[in-house]
């Protein structure tokens, strides 16, 4: 499971149907026809009101690696289909092995918020190549979107207490468990118990001892004692193997000799009972010992509603350790992103809009070669509006509601407004700069600090202003009378 | 994140605490001690009636491959504490540059169904190595045998109809998709739409075409023309672009061509609307066009539940498509495997039983050097016995319920049983024969097959009896009051 993971190229990491539609594309000679795919969402995870767009590194570092290896060609060429006959031909296999991807990629970027129909990742290319990057693109941009999502809630749960992402041992297989570390670092967490997470990624790492090292010794002080001779400067202490209380009268005993060497005790940490009152009854102890400068560190299947309702029951808790339900995103484990068809080139070089047809509204999807204005004022953003960068607004112009026309809002030339999709690939070529880690994980809070407070909030959020600019409005009303008339 | 993976050695997948703690057995001189640990999990997943085992191929490749890269150990060189120096000397990491696992690993096989508090896998060997082994072996076991489970659950439901997970879009991470299709085919699914999978663990793959295929085209009858021109071995034609029972009758025409050529329309694709109606009218088109043999592929967000109640109607798909909800795990996206010291040798070489108390009683570790012994009659499964190895059952031996002492049952001495655990690493080398992947899968149907229908429901399910051998009982009871008492 993992061995061949390195030895292997990334390439078929994709569905068997992109191969097919590609060799179907290639016979009926379309494969080099231009297309527009958008890649989005429909529904905030974890009825919020916003999503954080987290990612596109690890795009980056698929396309840049794209290519099929002469293994991946040997496996295709074995696959037969109901004639017990080859699925593809030499020829198509040829293509593929000098296939690079050549098409362009513009993308929101990591960090920023976003929201429902919006296109986190424009494709723009061959079709062919477009769609055979549908499934990879989704599974990167849909975990690493949620992990970062469900962490800018649990910091906003927080505030500004520390938050402690320690979810390896419970997320979803190895690389689950790396990139919801990254994930979860640029959401808003402080550092990760995940030691290959902090190496490959820089992400601070932290740590003291389990319940297995209090179990190993006859007694906890013993436990202790030995714990802080062997790592003076880095002591934590994990209280509740026995009795919690107690746990912490026998590290306060430990956090004396620490001090007479010229050490602290950093924390001790709670992980099991009633975290409100231990918290508040440990602090007591704490002070009353001389150590108020000892962190509480809780955790406990912890989530952002819990840590909510321990923060307003008063609990004394400094530092939070989250990990199943950050890193799996318990109660919503899967964002559904989609990747759509928008638009293909005809041969006279114009373009043809296509949306997919839905008896749901909400499933039809949006036609064009979209980008996102998104529009602010001195207080912070106002609303996002979705237009086509083949008709874009001029002057002043009209946005629409896309499930109610009847809601409207005008925008005057002179607001102010920044277009989130940036260029990331041109003609194949990367010419973005990835920003460093650190600086994506501030962009999040920089993107939160400009919403109204409503729409953070967890219980049914207010609704962010997303709409259709009023020309693309108008092209998907058409083209939908023109497919229910079919 | 992907390519970082494929360059460095996955030893450092792990928490920091681990490593702490392994410093902390270093300077104590502590390390070389004798442990026994055990990985277990104290409910089934989805509120079931049992848990299938799977990961340990897994296991073997991460032991086998352990070892500190220089890279890793420079990584940790670079960690400081509290007081701003380094958190290991330099001792300790010449010490983990020459760790190899060297203990003995006993497991239960992959595909055999488990229960609560039974271990999957029993670490032995020292101290040390059995705790840095923790996170990853909790990493790959939980989240295996999570998806093997759940797609069991799929197979219950389904019955004898063909299975397909194509959830890769929507898994947690690159592994995540990877390792779930592996999961999902051993626990039952026939086939897989990711083709990574496939190549990697010769899993069957299948696919055809997406909405985006049709929306490529004019008119849906086009695009099915065309697909089953490129590929007239491999149609499945989804039906459901823009409306589904036109997209049937399109399916036929196309259908007639192909039969005409010598090859036969295998199927057609629901993805969308009342998957009963349409499949039920489908069924009647496609028969009385004369296609009885025409496959119904029914998808859209199933899941053991929907599957049940769709054949419940009376619906006539005969191939179900299953994604998010089976490789996330959607209703719970964790299984909650630990880990537990259960055993240290002293000096003098006789065992100290060790037990982790808690307030809940479920939570509460069972202490011993643990085997399950698994008692059968010729209607099955009766019953599973956790012993210690150490004072293994002699006779006519007494089982007692974990929870109510008072619950107890009697085996004779010619009980016919079998031991779960069997031996995979002696003093760190491999002793086991991974089996093909096809006979763990055959072994799921053949161990579901053994248990009573009421144990495999999906509501209230009947608990199969599991209980501690008398011997083993009175150990951990004592442990309990002695741990009380101090």
């Amino acid at each position: 499971m993992i061995q061949p993971l390195y030895s292997n190229s990334l390439s078929l990491l994709t569905d068997l149907y992109q191969l097919t539609m590609a060799y179907g594309y290639w016979k009926s000679g379309t494969a080099e026809k231009e297309a527009v795919f958008n890649l989005y969402f429909r529904k905030h995870p974890f009825q919020g009101g916003f999503t954080i767009a987290c990612g596109l590194s690890g795009v980056i570092d698929f396309l840049n690696a794209f290519s099929f290896s002469e293994n991946d060609l040997e496996y295709l060429r074995s696959l037969t289909g109901s004639d017990h006959r080859p699925l593809f031909e030499p020829a198509f296999l040829d293509y593929l092995r000098d296939l690079r991807f050549a098409g362009e990629l513009e993308a929101v970027p990591e960090g920023t918020a976003v929201f429902p129909n919006e296109p986190l990742i424009r494709v723009r290319g061959p079709i062919l190549q477009c769609q055979l990057l549908e499934t990879s693109l989704l599974t990167i941009v849909n975990f690493q979107s949620l992990i970062a999502t469900k962490a800018a809630r649990m910091r906003l749960a927080a505030r500004n207490d520390t938050l402690l992402e320690f979810g390896l041992r419970r997320a979803q297989g190895i690389d689950g468990g790396i990139t919801a570390s990254r994930a979860a670092y640029i959401g808003g967490c402080d550092a990760t118990s995940n030691v290959l997470a902090g190496k490959l990624y820089g992400i601070p790492v932290r740590g003291t001892h389990a319940h297995s090292w209090v179990m190993s010794f006859d007694d906890e002080l013993a436990a202790f004692e030995a714990y802080t001779a062997a790592m003076p400067n880095n002591v934590t202490l994990l209280v509740d193997t026995y009795d919690s209380l107690q746990g912490v009268k026998n590290a306060i005993e430990v956090g004396k000799t620490l001090k007479d060497k010229g050490y602290q005790l950093n924390g001790i940490r709670l992980d099991s009972g009633d975290l409100a009152y231990l918290s508040i009854e440990a602090r007591k102890l704490l002070d009353q010992a001389g150590f108020p400068e000892t962190s509480i560190v809780g955790s406990n299947d912890l989530d952002e509603y819990l840590v909510s309702s321990l923060k307003e029951q008063g609990a004394r808790i400094d530092i939070w350790g989250i990990g199943t339900k950050l890193v799996t995103a318990y109660d919503q484990p899967a964002l559904g992103g989609v990747y759509k068809l928008a638009a293909i080139r005809d041969p006279a070089g114009s373009w043809e809009y296509k949306l997919k047809l839905s008896e749901q509204a909400i499933k039809i999807s949006t036609p064009g070669i979209q980008q996102v204005r998104r529009y602010s004022n001195e207080h912070g953003f106002m609303a996002d509006m979705i237009f086509n960068e083949e008709t874009p607004p001029t002057g002043s112009t009209t946005m629409i509601d896309p499930y109610d026309f009847t809601r409207q809002r005008q925008f005057s030339e002179s607001t102010a407004y920044e277009d989130l999709l940036v260029p990331v690939f041109r003609k194949g070529q990367l010419v973005y700069d990835t920003p460093a880690i650190d600086s994506v994980r501030n962009r999040v809070q920089q993107q939160l600090a400009q919403f109204h407070p409503t729409i953070k909030r967890f219980i049914n959020p207010h609704a962010y202003p997303v709409g259709l600019e009023h020309q693309l409005h108008e092209l998907k009303t058409a083209l939908i009378f023109g497919l229910r008339q079919k």
